[in-house]
């Protein structure tokens, strides 16, 4: 007979178990009358589905999944509307999220008087002295793209210490008053990795670039632990709300890491965290020792992975390239941390069996990053070791090939090639462009792309990186046939990329990215068939509703 | 910590073991140098695979294969020569290949006159009065497409019993001997459900047609135990010269089933063998009431699934059709089993927990079987009962969705589609070719479609129904465009068909299908690469290696 066991009710029990008189197990839920795509490609579409025990107990015709119906069991029809495995945001900063919930959001602002204005009126309701902290402009979409000088603001808010992060996180605009309390003057240097923009006479313009950034923020009050768990909630909460049931959250301290621990054990943390170590030698150090933990309470954390980073971003022109930038041809961008360091650092984490995730944008940065990663893998040769290059952004055409030769993965976030398409010819120049976002290069190598936001950097709503895959467009569907567009991802790669590309990324394919018996049963329902309708009617999707393990997180209004 | 255990090793504990000095379990088999299409949506393509106690360890790039290296580990460049999931016909007859093998080879003959000579040539070497068994005959390709008459094959072997069985499997041609041997007259009756071609006086022409064909079957002297297993080698060896690592075999008698069982306990049923038990009462009440078997020997026979007939063949015109023959309006082909008796055999296979995979041909026949199918799960309501129709070849319009809803799999041969479409629009007329082998009807209604040869009816060679599966067009590639292209298959679909679809179909998903860890390391190696080239090249591939548990079966000199 047949050695192995599985962990699952064998079909063949399954039906011998129907035969009773009653069923002995009966499903906990069963859906009925939905479009699934189940992204198991075994039984590719499903009318219907049962769950038990917070798992997929079937999937298939409406039919059967009654015949798993008992007494207590749930049964809810979905009026024919699709089904996907919940989708999960591959690289998304949970904290920060719930902190840019509560901050003044300057996202789509057109202007930087847009941004002094809500500023202005959010310290008209705050106490004196108390800091304001905002995030996501982006003097790209102004009709003035330098970058802005702290002056205007400092006029209208000048008994507020203010911090305005850049959308892409990789720059801060501070004002007079926050500037003070850092104790910032002409004469304050640029750190290693970063710089103080400057006027004529060497004095702060107020923005503060890469390492720079520290200065400012260093002073700025944290957030208790309460405030920080009051965010997390929000930004699950969030999540769900467009369709999330997991994200991998891209580098948080030891005190994050415990506060997740700590709301996982308190059933507080109902999002699957594939949460990555940030970069800390005293962190590394006690999780390499300890050793990888995975599926905490019921599958709500992981603690197998780590977050690097090699340069810097595109819009602040840190990211590291093997030219200059065609926009200011004496600069080349930032190395964060040396190449030694990542070296070493994937050394040990390969030892320890933790992953390692690096970001890198730039062609220089994601080239320094595999040569580090294959001197590591070369020491201590590990099989399946999934390492991964978070944005892979810009690449040389030599190294696409490298990503699957590595089996390094390739951790994209689609929305950035749509946020950033109306400059980056600027900064690269059009031969740079043709590794660009290139994520059909990479899938053609035989790399998977999991997928992702970036948020709070871009929005949340998992469909944009979704269109963006597949379109190549913004949300107004523009430039008209796609950015670059034989770049274009299919829907059903588009769909793995939010599903089972994440889950393999994470060392989760066996219980998480597809609806197939065994998996856990998190689900979205949503009102159209992003797999079918035009590419210029995704983005009008709406989140019916969100489920983890057979049970609703979120339900639209 | 996470509740179920994987019966693999995880991840997490690959990566620690390889940190040792030494590894711990090394690979039994590395390949390296490969372009492996995986069927495995968490990692498409890979270079290279490692193999351990039979089953994939690890699929990815080289080095990581590598890692898995041990002293004793067989190490294997491929050349970068393709790679796929060990092939599976779901629907071959291993015994009748194997006998075929030894009896007259009557594919592709263009004449009667090429019949009767390939006939006597054996005849001459035959000692006088011993049977000549023949197969393969199909009169639609002959200069006169009426079905042949007796007396040239009878006056050219005087001596020899003959029977030829036509290339379907639906008739026979007897000789005179013969028909005396089964004391054949004109006043022998049409048998429920066959008929003998008669002439104007009604004396049989020779054709035995159906259930007519039992008349000369029955004193034909059945082959011996020995020469039945020998066949069956001969089957096995031959499929494994071409990719195949498996079949369902459609229908076998309780005693070749355990003659299967005592050459898989002796290690020689080298195929991975999903035998389905022939309808015959005193066979069905033994294995329904012992219950299932599943994988036995080292995953090599599987015993449980039922096969059932409902209608004869298109060719011979014994397809139940809704409506006449196009070409014969006062015939509307045969019912081959009551559709009671599929009910009532449906209804005891879902209460003993086996599957039921029935024969329908025409519309009619299709029709009655999903009509019986359901009044069976209404009765017994089996959620993964998994229930298939063999062939599905015409349906009606209104029949197409019912298969997804019913969850009844159709099991398909492309090849079939190809041999027919060169008179099928003469027996079915326009409008019914319309749901004619519609498989992509199918898939785009829910289905997945298992694909199959119906060996030896049609040849072994696996990828003549990959081929048309894709093209709709015959060896020589004709027409160009395609017969009915918009039933066509995409690559990715043809690939399935062959492996993921006949294991979804035989509830062997979890061990077999694509190349995932911990399933059957069952593989075979190609000199093309069938995802890539033109549709014209794809007939020209050659099997190099056929490889099942990480054993080489076959390999081409």
């Amino acid at each position: 007979m047949h050695a192995r066991r599985h962990p699952l009710v064998t079909p063949a029990l399954l039906i011998l178990g129907i035969a009773r008189a009653t069923i002995a197990q009966p499903a906990d839920l069963v859906v009925t009358n939905a479009r699934i795509y189940t992204v198991d490609g075994a039984r590719p579409v499903a009318a219907a589905m049962a769950v038990r025990d917070g798992r997929v107990l079937f999937v298939g015709d409406e039919r059967g999944a009654l015949a798993l119906k008992g007494g207590a069991t749930r049964v809810v029809d979905l009026q024919g509307h699709t089904v996907l495995p919940g989708l999960v945001d591959a690289h998304g900063h949970l904290l920060g999220l719930g902190l840019a919930l509560r901050n003044v959001d300057l996202v789509g602002t057109t202007s930087y008087d847009e941004v002094v204005q809500r500023v202005a009126a959010r310290a008209r309701e705050a106490p004196a002295g108390s800091w304001i902290v905002g995030r996501g402009w982006d003097q790209n979409d102004w009709g003035d793209t330098r970058f802005p000088t702290h002056e205007a603001l400092s006029r209208a808010v000048p008994d507020h210490p203010v911090v305005l992060e850049r959308v892409d996180g990789h720059a801060v605009l501070a004002n007079a008053a926050a500037m003070r309390a850092a104790a910032v003057t002409a004469r304050t240097r640029d750190p290693e990795g970063g710089r103080l923009e400057r006027d004529a006479s060497g004095a702060p313009t107020g923005v503060f670039v890469d390492n720079a950034m520290a200065i400012i923020d260093r002073v700025v009050p944290q957030p208790s632990r309460e405030e920080q768990r009051a965010a997390l909630k929000g930004a699950i909460a969030e999540a769900h709300r467009w369709g999330l049931v997991g994200v991998h959250d891209p580098g948080e301290p030891r005190a994050v890491i415990e506060l997740m621990e700590d709301m996982a054990a308190k059933g507080e943390l109902d999002l699957r965290t594939y949460v990555m170590i940030a970069d800390d030698s005293a962190a590394l150090a006690y999780y390499f020792a300890r050793g990888p933990r995975v599926a905490l309470n019921d599958g709500r954390l992981w603690e197998r992975a780590v977050k690097l980073y090699a340069d810097g971003a595109l819009g602040s022109r840190g990211a590291a390239l093997l030219e200059p930038y065609a926009d200011d041809p004496k600069n080349s961008g930032l190395l964060v941390s040396a190449p030694a360091h990542i070296q070493d650092v994937a050394t040990r984490a390969l030892k320890a069996g933790f992953q390692v995730n690096t970001h890198a944008i730039g062609d220089r940065g994601n080239r320094l990053v595999l040569d580090a990663y294959e001197k590591a893998l070369a020491a201590v040769p590990v099989a399946d070791h999934r390492f991964r290059i978070e944005h892979a952004q810009i690449l040389n055409h030599d190294d696409i090939p490298r990503f699957a030769a590595l089996g390094v993965i390739p951790s994209m976030q689609a929305s950035h090639q749509t946020s950033d398409m109306y400059w980056a010819a600027n900064r690269l120049g059009a031969a740079r462009l043709l590794g660009a976002y290139a994520w059909r290069s990479l899938l053609d190598a035989g790399s998977v792309v999991p997928n992702g936001s970036d948020f709070p950097v871009e929005q949340v709503n998992p469909l944009i990186s979704f269109h963006a895959a597949v379109s190549r467009q913004d949300a107004r569907n523009w430039p008209a046939g796609g950015w670059l567009p034989e770049q274009r991802m299919t829907r059903g790669e588009a769909l793995k990329s939010m599903t089972l590309w994440p889950a393999f990324a994470a060392f989760q394919e066996r219980d998480m990215g597809s609806l197939t018996p065994g998996k856990y049963a998190d689900f979205v329902v949503l009102d159209r068939d992003i797999m079918r309708v035009p590419d210029d009617q995704i983005l009008g999707t709406r989140v019916l509703s969100t489920w983890m393990g057979g049970r609703v997180v979120y339900e639209a209004k």
